[in-house]
């Protein structure tokens, strides 16, 4: 299967509250390197795109605010759309779809998280073929990941017969999405053989999007459509101003992938690689983030980051993070990761907005 | 009983290495202001002498590294003796005894830690009334603390039969000192009632104390007076930097209050006040000392000091205790607070002496 239409979308948005204080609203996750391997992690998603298809064919969507950070981080980028304000993932990626379906109409998107850690680009650019062959068909295709355990953290995509598509021999129908289960669940997901991770990528025809889009969420369609019209033009900013900030507010998950799945709309094929959103400290120890080397543990453990080259201690305290930034510090478990996000809003009722 | 011919000497040495990061070698435990009151703990030690006598009669002995460092916080000081290099308490307490002797054979002294807390002034002036009223009688007194709990973290003074002295009527001798106990032998000192915390307080005439040093430590003796011999004089400095190396390094519980007290030399009077010698973190928060304003706890509680003003923020911990200045940050519990010293030691080795 070709990807000679094909194109990549990176919603680039979310500050990362878990992430906290590394992680701020002005120094978003994706803007950050956070694995030590030199690059941010919307630097390692455009890497592993370009891998697939030139810089032309990779768009980012973002902010106001970050539009500046991301031309410095991504200086061969071309498309980039920038939202007049935050309306969650649905308008973002709808955006991208309508003005790339206006200059191609047989053009195929997928979406990719700028957060996202993927390990192996092989398997990887696999999966993306397989999803280009089902989004060819008329479906929209998502990865499912291969679960290396039964993670809580994660979403799961749950999967049906399979489809019998060429280029695509892996493809199964999704029967339904499920929110990020309990334990038991969990484990029983992934002693099935039948859910995989969801990881947030879809791969669509961009006429098969916006003709969901148009059927489900028809007023964000008519608005989405009235911006693309006009962005070859030079009333692309005046229409955007006007009509932005009465989009729907929502997230593809719900505008599209729920909906559509029990429709029987959605093809899930395998993603075979390793896989992170990197949602919290836990899980940025495990992809394998270091502690500073200057770290001295006695009778201790854990993550501790230093980003501002001093020296942390800690004494008799086991999966600890500690992170320490100019400004601030936090020092938590493995098993609190996921409430550092309390943090930083505890600091925006302060009026500490400077520290979010 | 009067205290005219009282003397107070204050050893100011120890870096109080288990509240690392804020006690440094540079910058030593009685240097800071620990319980946020605006005076050092050295300044609060010289408070509460200055209380009872003229500031002439306030000694200080400290190295040469710290000399600048307590004139600037004393500028009332005359007294101030320098050791050329550290040889533990009985030098330092005999430099001053030999010194003061010299210029008042009748000259009672007492030695006080620069670094530990004294809550009740009144009882603190009434011990002292009563140690100096029994070091008239040849005795050398301590004070005894009366205990608020089995601590582990203090040696315990174990008193026997009352001495009937006059001024001194609670005075009984002394019949050993014991070291820091387990919790179940510190809970039977505190039962008996004959056990009272030892604070490193000592009281006795100049010739009392040099007449048990000739005795026990001859050569330490000798050589003290050969430099208070040449202290008025001027070749002051150069005996002293000839006579100290040669000083046998020893604390004076060591050398003089274990071996006089199983003579029967030693009194102890009660000293009924809220005293603490805030050894590490734990003790610093008993005290008194509260966390930084802007620190936020998320299902946490403990100490939480940024010296710098930044923020801390924790987590899910209990009883934990992050400190944080401007070129590190512990992290521990309450738990395992005396372990702290391990952190500069560790440092040490690493060659990292720019942060002990």
């Amino acid at each position: 299967m070709s990807l000679d239409s094909f194109h990549a979308v990176i919603p680039a948005g979310g500050a990362g509250t878990r992430l906290w204080p590394l992680s701020r609203a002005s120094r978003p996750k994706f803007l950050l390197d956070l694995d030590g391997s030199g690059r941010s992690l919307l630097q390692q998603t455009w890497d592993r795109l370009l891998d697939l298809i030139p810089a032309e064919r990779i768009h980012v969507v973002t902010g106001v605010a970050h539009a500046a950070a991301i031309k410095e981080q991504l200086p061969d980028l071309t498309g980039l759309f920038i939202e007049p304000s935050p309306r969650d993932s649905m308008p973002a990626i709808g955006l991208a779809a309508a003005v790339i379906g206006a200059g191609d109409p047989e053009a195929v998107i997928g979406s990719f998280a700028a957060d996202h850690i993927i390990d192996d680009q092989i398997a990887f650019a696999e999966a993306i073929e397989q999803a280009v062959a089902a989004a060819g068909r008329g479906l929209i295709s998502t990865i499912g990941i291969t679960p290396t355990g039964p993670s809580t953290a994660f979403g799961y995509i749950e999967s049906g017969e399979l489809l019998g598509i060429d280029g695509a021999t892996s493809a199964r129908a999704v029967t339904r999405f499920v929110e990020k289960p309990d334990a038991a669940t969990a484990l029983a997901y992934v002693a099935d053989g039948n859910h995989s991770w969801n990881g947030g990528m879809f791969v669509t025809r961009t006429d098969t999007l916006l003709g969901h889009l148009a059927r489900l969420q028809p007023g964000l369609h008519d608005g989405l459509m009235r911006i693309a019209d006009a962005w070859a033009g030079d009333d692309r900013q005046t229409v955007l101003d006007e009509v932005w900030p009465t989009l729907t507010r929502i997230a593809i998950d719900h505008a599209i992938a729920e909906p559509v799945s029990l429709e029987g709309g959605i093809a899930v094929v395998p993603g075979a690689f390793a896989w992170d959103d990197i949602g919290d400290f836990a899980a940025l120890q495990d992809v394998g983030a270091a502690s500073s080397p200057s770290t001295v543990w006695v009778d201790a453990d854990g993550l501790a980051i230093a980003e501002d080259g001093t020296t942390i201690a800690v004494v008799g305290l086991h999966d600890v993070v500690v992170v320490r930034t100019a400004d601030a510090v936090l020092v938590t478990t493995r098993e609190h990761a996921q409430r550092v996000k309390e943090v930083p809003a505890t600091l925006r009722d302060r009026g500490r907005d400077d520290l979010v």
